[in-house]
């Protein structure tokens, strides 16, 4: 009888300390087993780091909250975050003044660097998520290009049953990472392979191909314009345009001819999609405008070219990309689809251009998708949400 | 005339300074323009990281030297380590205490973390280098478990033509990761992928599909044994056994019918291997022995199975494994390949654990490879140089 009710009081306490300290899992991007940082039902993130010997440390969300964390007696420092939108959001510790990885953390290639990042599910949205449906495949792939003169590596979604269906050809999208990012983004922080494996499953979606490749083409000796790297002002922008236009060549004079002869795709421009999110977008807008003859499909994610994000005179529908879109009629014609994305809590610059791109493409009557994610900032979960939408509206 | 003598000066100063700092480059395993870490061509590495407010900064790796760094003025820590063993270290920078990456470096997953490495390259040695060959794919693939109970990502390396040759089967080799390590090991860390391009391209190895899956399998509920978990002792022990007996399963009854199902095997035991390094050569030993009508060819990479690593009774041929060697001449018929290797600088219970296997099999005469990789740890390149020696003998 003693020992029934001291049972059930330690059931009692337990079932007080779970309601004040929530319902806290592990993040699914946590290293095996690690338990810290974790995420409650209400988004609240736990980041806990030992640190016996620090002065002050702090959890810094790049997109999000930097919180002091505090120190326990057991030499461990902890926070809890407020509420936090859905999706990946990179984060960093700083002990000390440095910047450190999380060590429970996965890492993801971010900021031009191996970061931490911790995922935030977002309730009732499986889209994104691993189903129990036919999985594709990624591959990855190393083609010799002439352009660059170097092996490049890229990654190649495959659709279900692309091995078993050898008659089959498939359409092919190209989707770009961002600024800091690499060729690893969209599987590794976006699960393109489970977003377009869901898509396919219903239906809703054609069964494609997908390329994505390193967005950062240099030849021997062509210096780098990578944010965070040694570049700034004028020569910044000039390495950025000769990487530019070496990723250009690189993806329609290297890439393109490489997909096209190793995978089984229908090898013209109404089965030929490019997209890409920020640095990705804007390397999107460039090279399917230079290239109407190659692409019909063109996405642009919290990343639309044409706008200029920095002032400068405003852009004209009747000479911009060659005067490409100056007969609406016509480019309807010729381009597919014209679409364009943006966070609701993105920077004030990024919105406020992607927006402004949006009113010129209204005014002008030029055929278009805008399409806006609720909430998100710029980061993986608005870029996730545009590849639903966008997807759907390829090669029908 | 002074301007050329001034410029000559230069000249000798430059190639003063070139002839005291040596010719040291950034490492191939840096992420994109990070000028440090750096290797010259003594196999020194130099190391460097900003922390201006840190006490103490060391860096460890993990197979070599702990070494304090030195303070600049500028706020940066440097250090030069002697001359290091080539391949891939893993190393951490030590703040004040706390183990954490070096952000100039790439993640790899081992000690159960992302954590940072530097590849020193190995004079002369091209062998897992990417070169102008034919290059394979390595696919992820995801397959639902019936045996864990959940979909389980796996790599899958095909060789140069496998989507060419239609008609073509393929042999099979199963390679595990070590402990703290995951299926991305063997691409990442040892080059799998181009391991076996460059020997194929000889002709020195058949061509292959290799697969790499995750060896910590596990039902639901079933805890943990990975180093550095949370469990020790005999709770460890009895982990790491029940995690043996799942993955035994989950290598028979899931991973081998999902791949010979997706991929162009030659589904018989003359046409698959299985090898692994440190935790999974021992895993290997297991399943292989185990299930001797599956496989013919096995390999224990700095992890043979059989010999007792802690003291315990002298394992006896007549009885291991069920008394699979007891005759020997049987056993060589049965088993084409019995492979063992160690490095010559691994730790000294390893080292003598394997020789003592060799011997053991010397003595009873059962016909087996062993190899010692000259110079190398507990580390990549005697893995990368094991699979060297051991894929050529495969399926001949």
């Amino acid at each position: 009888m003693k020992m029934k009710l001291v049972g059930m009081v330690g059931l009692m306490v337990a079932s007080l300390c779970y309601a004040q300290e929530g319902n806290f899992q592990p993040a699914s991007t946590n290293v095996l087993d690690a338990q810290y940082p974790r995420v409650d039902s209400a988004s609240r993130v736990q980041v806990r780091i030992k640190a016996p010997d620090a002065t002050k440390v702090k959890v810094n969300f790049w997109s999000g909250p930097k919180m002091d964390m505090e120190k326990q007696a057991d030499g461990f420092w902890t926070v809890t975050t407020p509420p936090q939108a859905p999706g990946l959001h990179y984060y960093a510790i700083n002990i000390d003044g440095i910047d450190v990885n999380d060590p429970g953390s996965h890492t993801f290639y971010g900021g031009s660097k191996d970061a931490s990042a911790v995922e935030v599910p977002e309730a009732g949205a499986t889209y994104y998520l691993p189903q129990d449906v036919p999985h594709g495949q990624v591959r990855e792939v190393w083609y010799n290009s002439s352009v660059t003169s170097s092996w490049r590596h890229a990654l190649v979604y495959t659709p279900p049953d692309y091995d078993k269906n050898q008659a089959a050809r498939y359409p092919v999208l190209y989707l770009q990472h961002g600024g800091g990012e690499d060729e690893t983004g969209w599987t590794k922080q976006g699960n393109v392979n489970f977003i377009l494996d869901n898509l396919i499953a219903s239906k809703s979606a054609k069964p494609m191909i997908i390329v994505m490749a390193n967005g950062y083409a240099r030849r021997a000796g062509q210096a780098t314009a990578q944010p965070g790297g040694p570049m700034g002002g004028p020569g910044m922008m000039q390495a950025m345009q000769q990487m530019m236009t070496t990723f250009d060549e690189d993806v329609t004079k290297a890439l393109i001819p490489y997909i096209d002869k190793t995978f089984r795709t229908v090898p013209d421009r109404d089965h030929r999609a490019m997209a890409g999110l920020s640095m990705g977008g804007m390397q999107t807008f460039v090279v399917t405008f230079n290239h109407l003859d190659t692409f019909s499909y063109i996405g642009g994610f919290s990343g639309a070219g044409g706008m200029s994000m920095r002032g400068g005179p405003a852009p004209d529908l009747k000479t911009m990309y060659d005067g490409a879109m100056a007969d609406p009629a016509a480019f309807a014609k010729r381009v597919h689809l014209l679409w364009i994305g943006v966070g609701t809590e993105e920077p004030a610059q990024m919105r406020t251009g992607i927006q402004g791109f949006n009113k010129l493409l209204e005014d002008g009557k030029v055929q278009h998708i805008f399409y806006e994610s609720p909430g998100t900032a710029h980061e993986w979960q608005t870029w996730r949400r545009d590849l639903k939408d966008f997807a759907p509206r390829l090669f029908k």
